[in-house]
């Protein structure tokens, strides 16, 4: 799957770029005076294939979580269980994302890639949805489903929604294993482990596509994953990691010293080549950042636009963007995260922000505040009248 | 009006204020995630003495329309007709504004105070809307009322409507004169002017507010407009005018220094006193940048927060906070716009904005890209779950 998804990843269509760029100029506007998102709308159209592109609605945020082996080298002063907690917190609706994703009208599936310890959820109990005539929010998925899970399978059965849903998030059950093992120590995945977690992006991404989605927003949850993010940011540009690694989500100064030497480690150890995405995710990233670039490549490969979040988003990008350098026309970068490795991730994939508010809480949270910006940009080239069609004297 | 409008506008809630940084310590994210969300939302509580504040909507755009008399010494390549042109656009739903407040939900009010060239409407025509039993959307204001315009005040019969409308957008006649005065040869207003231009911003700012705007939406409309701008900018802060003065919607290097050269006679001429807001905008203001100012004052009177869009607005913004500095606290600025000018009146008021895409078209359109940000930071205050309500352990 990873292969063939790949392969079908090809270049910006450029005849509808250059039909958006002749529309843009027709529009009633000065030339250029909707800065940032002209070339924007000129991107999509260029992705879709047509001008105007259609409108990215619904959306929907797949936020991808797992858990660190490299938590045990005290990378973070939070325990392990809130990747867990916060998945409850997410399918009861009281994160940040959920309130976002409600105002943007977009949907939340929440996928456990691989999180530790035990989730505060208990599929039995959510009968009552199910006599309501609601589909459970608890769905398994998986490279190879058998049993009790087959039943569930193939994809078109699960019934992923984008748009606001009022079943409310649901959380599809696809763990390759109970979190990385600790990069310093050894590999944190298998290559098989790495890829099972690649193609649940891509299977992801297919699904949502199928129900209807017309833009994907990276979200993602795991304790301890912006150190993962750091050192696959500084396999994929040569950085030091000591330009890309930052305070995640607050940690005082001898954390982030150790957080440094922690990912100084693991390529030291691993000396992970660039050039073999699957090779450095199985060396030091994680779950959630493996799945969220096989969400990118599908996303790319059915040419639907993808939002990337933050750090993790970005530094998942970066593989992506090894797997297949046209991967990068379906990106749009959210916002720029607080965290340094983003900004470097960004420079290389050649991506500027439509957001810069200094965030760094991740979720999907960044994304879902710039999903307007890009809606914008696609509704101008829909709904603005010509200088012709409106009567308007040009300069 | 004017003075006592002033002289309600009063600092923001410490207690409220204290309340929202309270709140924001407990919820479900790393303290500070959010990043500049979190003071956004601490001020809003702050201003409406409340925690948490109301949701920032329904939100109204106003956009207030004028002509200038300094058109005549070529600062711009666009004929001034196109203000008057502009108008029926956004009458008739084409232009940008009308794109981005269709997706935000957004009213559209346009105030016409001082548009020198016919409106391409006619009230007359309007009757299929009246026998449909929706108003007109041509409403006669202003503050002197008489004889055919008094059947349609005082104001509560406006029915100036915050939040998407059926109707459409309306049209407010409250022109205090057909464009200002060159301002190279003699003042732009006269002080009786400039305060009929002002005291109708506040109107108009009242009536949104009493039909229940949660936020109101700076726009502008005025070919030429960011000459008398930069002037504005010029006069409040001290900057020399070469520093304030850009290149508005796309004007050639030859028109681009004959701008610098007018703005520079106009303050020599005029030396406008700071400290005299309303002797300011008579002298090198513009209708629109005065009603703006007014706007601005009132939503601060009423408490009630508005979003500023681009050059023209935080020009006005200055003369606002020149007339009521407590005003400051009521006003959240959108984005940064292209013009060297905003950026100058940002940092004299000391406001950072939400968004920064180098957009240079004015009507209201950056204001209205940052309304989801406003709105997301109040929703997280009243949407999200507390680590004690959702069972996440803290750090």
């Amino acid at each position: 799957m990873l292969e063939s998804t790949v392969a079908a990843i090809r270049p910006l269509d450029e005849t509808a770029m250059a039909a958006a760029r002749e529309l843009q100029g027709r529009l009633t506007k000065p030339a250029g005076s909707l800065g940032a998102l002209e070339p924007l709308s000129v991107r999509l159209a260029g992705l879709a294939g047509a001008c105007p592109p259609p409108l990215p609605e619904p959306a929907a945020v797949a936020i991808f979580a797992g858990d660190h082996g490299v938590h045990a080298q005290g990378v973070t002063p939070w325990p392990q269980e809130v990747t867990a907690q916060m998945i409850g917190n997410f399918l009861a609706g009281g994160a940040v994302v959920n309130a976002f994703a409600r105002q943007a009208g977009a949907s939340v599936t929440v996928v456990d890639v691989g999180v530790a310890t035990p989730l505060p959820i208990d599929p039995a109990a959510d009968s009552s949805r199910s006599q309501r005539g609601v589909r459970p929010a608890f769905i398994r998925s998986g490279a190879a489903p058998s049993g009790a899970e087959a039943e569930l399978w193939p994809p078109a059965e699960l019934e992923l929604s984008p748009g606001t849903d009022p079943a409310g998030p649901r959380l599809v059950a696809a763990s390759v294993r109970p979190g990385t093992r600790d990069m310093t120590v050894t590999a944190a995945l298998t290559r098989d482990e790495a890829r099972a977690a690649v193609e649940t992006g891509i299977r992801i991404a297919g699904e949502l596509v199928d129900a209807g989605a017309g833009i994907l927003l990276t979200g993602d949850m795991g304790i301890g994953n912006t150190t993962p993010a750091a050192a696959l940011v500084a396999s994929f540009t040569g950085a030091d990691p000591a330009e890309v690694t930052g305070r995640g989500t607050g940690v005082d100064d001898g954390t982030y010293a150790r957080k440094v030497d922690v990912v100084r480690a693991a390529l030291d150890r691993h000396a992970p080549d660039p050039a073999d995405p699957l090779g450095v995710l199985a060396a030091v990233g994680g779950l959630e950042h493996a799945a969220l670039a096989g969400l990118i490549l599908g996303a790319a490969a059915r040419r639907v636009p993808v939002l990337l979040d933050g750090v993790i988003a970005v530094s998942a990008a970066l593989a992506a963007a090894a797997f297949a350098p046209d991967a990068v026309g379906a990106m749009v970068a959210g916002h720029r995260s607080a965290e340094p490795g983003a900004t470097a991730a960004l420079r290389q994939l050649g991506l500027d922000p439509l957001i810069d508010l200094g965030l760094r809480l991740g979720e999907g949270t960044g994304a879902l505040l710039a999903l307007p910006v890009v809606t914008g940009a696609v509704r101008v080239l829909h709904e603005v009248a010509t200088f012709d069609s409106a009567g308007v004297a040009e300069k």
